[in-house]
Order: structure tokens, then sequence, then C-alpha cells
């Protein structure tokens, strides 16, 4: 476990979420709140968060959508301690199962309505220093493609995967798919206009018959350049970010 | 050969190319004008174009870049002969060798500094009265993964492939390139701002090292609806479509 002064109190969603966080190691930021933004989960759903870390993604999508059925699957034992704390706090029934993807836990052993996940795109950070071990394994055991792989075994039929990656992997993580998805959609997300995606959330259907489509880039900051601490978020990425807006329409 | 009666004669480039193409079967528009655009090719590189058509992205090419050694290869004997023609009409020297891409000519066995091509990314439809054999041979028989794997191999180490597909096949042109191509972009054209691609341009290296990049949408059009027949291109797409400009200056 983390001691308590290992540990920032953040604040997400415009104070609709906090969440305790190690002060070093990963920390969440706004890929899982981009990811929860993302998933067309409705009420009542069951929702499958893999590798949940402190439980950003799960919990955000569980404050925009009431009444989900959430799970996170988290290998470090300091992060699945921490989303369950995160979800008391919050008030939010989050099923924290610790436990390898390489190795589902059987309380996991199901399908969802929703697999969510913001894979290991690059090397895991976590804590290196306590957890090297840990870390190599997952670095060389998990590609990538396994991942995914596995990911889409726990959607249900017509149920959705739901992934945010580094813009560079987009390539691989759509080879990753495999047969047994479809109706993919891309969201780039872009720093400014006219710039480079830094990211993609990639939803894919499982069973779903429609062509892949890349939408048009999401635009996360206004102006040429990032003046400091000040909040130039664009007005739609204030929604998400601020006002925990959803992200479903653009794929509509 | 097709009758004269049954060819249009049409400008390019704001008329710095005419082209001879048939009334009705497969007819350049864009798509081979966005490829030339965006192809890096420099003054006396070699430079071939797999199922080159009437010559249009070739010769866009050449008339944009002066001095290119210039290399098409055409399945369906009409439109080799055509090209030829419309090489002649523009003075410039292209290279028409007729045969399939399953089966290289062996004039066409070698190195080249830049490969494009317009894949057949759907069913082609030529002239499916006369040709419903060869159509169906080639739908049958050449897939986009090998038309792309073929057409990596010719490109020489350092070389450009560069390729215009639908978007919906940006997942599998990207699994088709295989691990000797790298430092891959791949620029989105949007019909109009906030709007899906509708086709991509992919530009791959051999022995590139760079990570992938997905690059901000080329938009085509302004406004939101399209006014019948005027020209309502963006200031870029006129530079392209009517000007000859390039792109290479988007992929760096």
């Amino acid at each position: 476990m983390f001691p308590d002064d290992a540990l920032t109190d953040d604040a997400f969603l415009g104070g609709q979420l906090h969440l305790w966080q190690p002060r070093t190691g990963y920390r969440a930021a706004t890929d899982p709140v981009l990811l929860a933004a993302c998933c067309p989960a409705g009420t009542s759903q069951s929702v499958l968060d893999l590798g949940c870390g402190v439980g950003a993604a799960a919990l955000c999508l569980g404050v925009r959508v009431p009444g989900l059925v959430l799970s996170g699957l988290e290998l470090q034992p300091d992060y699945a301690a921490l989303a369950l704390r995160n979800a008391a706090r919050a008030g939010l029934a989050l099923k924290v199962v610790e436990g390898s993807i390489l190795d589902m836990p059987p309380a996991l052993r199901r399908d969802f309505d929703h697999v969510i996940t913001n894979p290991p795109y690059r090397p895991p950070v976590g804590t290196p220093a306590r957890d090297a071990g840990r870390n190599l394994a997952l670095r060389e055991q998990v590609t990538l493609a396994d991942w995914i792989g596995l990911a889409c075994r726990r959607v249900a039929q017509s149920g959705w995967l739901t992934m945010i990656l580094r813009a560079d992997r987009m390539g691989d993580a759509l080879a990753a798919l495999g047969p047994s998805m479809g109706s993919v959609s891309v969201l780039p997300f872009a720093p400014r206009a006219g710039r480079d995606a830094g990211r993609v959330v990639i939803r894919a259907r499982k069973g779903g018959r429609g062509a892949l489509r890349l939408l048009a880039p999401f635009v996360l900051h206004d102006g040429g350049a990032h003046p400091g601490d000040h909040d130039h978020h664009t007005p739609a990425a204030r929604a998400v970010f601020r006002g925990g807006a959803g992200l479903d329409a653009l794929f509509n």
C-alpha cells in the first residue's frame, strides 16, 4: 500500500470526481477522461476496465452514466487498493479484481457489454524501484496485440471495445482487432488544429459489419502555443474535462 | 483500343495537363491528382505507378516535378494505350508496360525511388461488359494486401511508397505494409471540415524507422453543402487541383 504522504488528491471533471493517486509512478491525466467520454455505455450495462489503475476511466464513466455495473482488472495491488478507495469515496460500486490479463481471474471470465482500456502502449512506468520485476514481466510478456486480443474476448456479442492509444500505435491496434470486431471508428485527438494526432480512441463492435471510419479530429487546445498554466482548452474539450460531457455523439 | 468517340478530353491541373479517357469505365478524377501531389519525388528520380490507368497520377507528377524517370504498369491494354497517347501529348516520357502486378513484367523487375499507386480498393469497374472475365480475375486474385505487398517489393532502400485509398481500407493497408517499411504517415482527406475522411494517402519509407504519424486532415471543400457545379474547393485544394501544387510540406 502507498503511504498517505505518497499520494496526491486530484480533482477530475470539474470536481465531480476526486482521485487519490501516487505522487510518482503512473498518474491518470487526460487519457482516462477521454476514454470514458467515448464509451457508449448506457444505464445498467456492464463495463470492464482492463488495467484500471486507480480507477480513473471507470469512475469518470460511472459519474457520467448512472447505474452501470463497473468492474476493473489491475495487476498492481497498490493501484487496485487505491481504485477501491477512490470508488468508495465517489459512492460508486466498482468491483476491482487484482490479476493479470494473461491469466484472467475467474471473477472476470464472462462477457461485458463494454470493455474499456488504456493499454500499455509504451513500456509501463509504474513504480520501477519496487516493482521492477513486475514491470519488466509486463513489458516483455504482454504485447499490444495480445492485450487487445484478450480485451476483444471479454466483449459480449454486439458489445463494444473502446480504447485509447498513442496515435503511433493506431496501425498495430487496428491489426490486432481480429475478424470478430467490426464497425470500427477511429477518433483522433489533436493538441491543436492542424497538428498531428497525439492520441486516438478506437471503438469497435463485436459482430459489427460497418466499414471503418476515420473521424474528424477532436482538438484539445485553442491557439498556436501553450500559454503556461492557463486553461486554453477548446470549449468542446473543456466540456469533457471540466463538465464531464460524453463524446458519443461524435461517433454517430 | 477505344474508338475516339468513346473518349472524353479532360483538363487537369488548371489545363496544364489534358487526358483522353474512356467515357465509361474507370475515369480519373481527384484521386490521382491527390496521389501525385503527395509523392515526394525529386528531379531525376525514378517513379513507378502501379495500375497507372490512362496515366493520370504519373503525368500529374511529371508536370509538377521535371526530369523524373516515369514508368507505369497497367493490366488493361486499352488503358495502357491511352496512357502512352496522353504522355506523348503532354511531352512527358512515360514508359508504359502492359501486364499484371501478379506477374511483374521483366522490364519493371527493378527498384524504384518511388512507387505510387491507387490500388483496387474496391472491385474494379473497368469496362465490365467486355472485360468481365479480366475484372473478375482481378477482383478475386489480387487482394489489397497482396497489391500493397508487391508494391513494397518494388521500392528501393530508403525509397518511398505513396498510395491513396478509401479511408475505410486504412487499417488493411497499414497491416499490409510489412516490417520493411517504416516512417509511415497517414494524411486524411475530408470532404468538409468536421466530416469523416473519405480518402487517405499513406506514405511509407523502406527502411524508415520513424513512428507512425496521423496528420491533420486536408479539407477539400468549403461550407456545409455542395452548391451545384460551382467551384467551392478550399484555397488549399484549389492550389492542388487547379494550380498543380504539391502537398509534400504537409508531411514535414
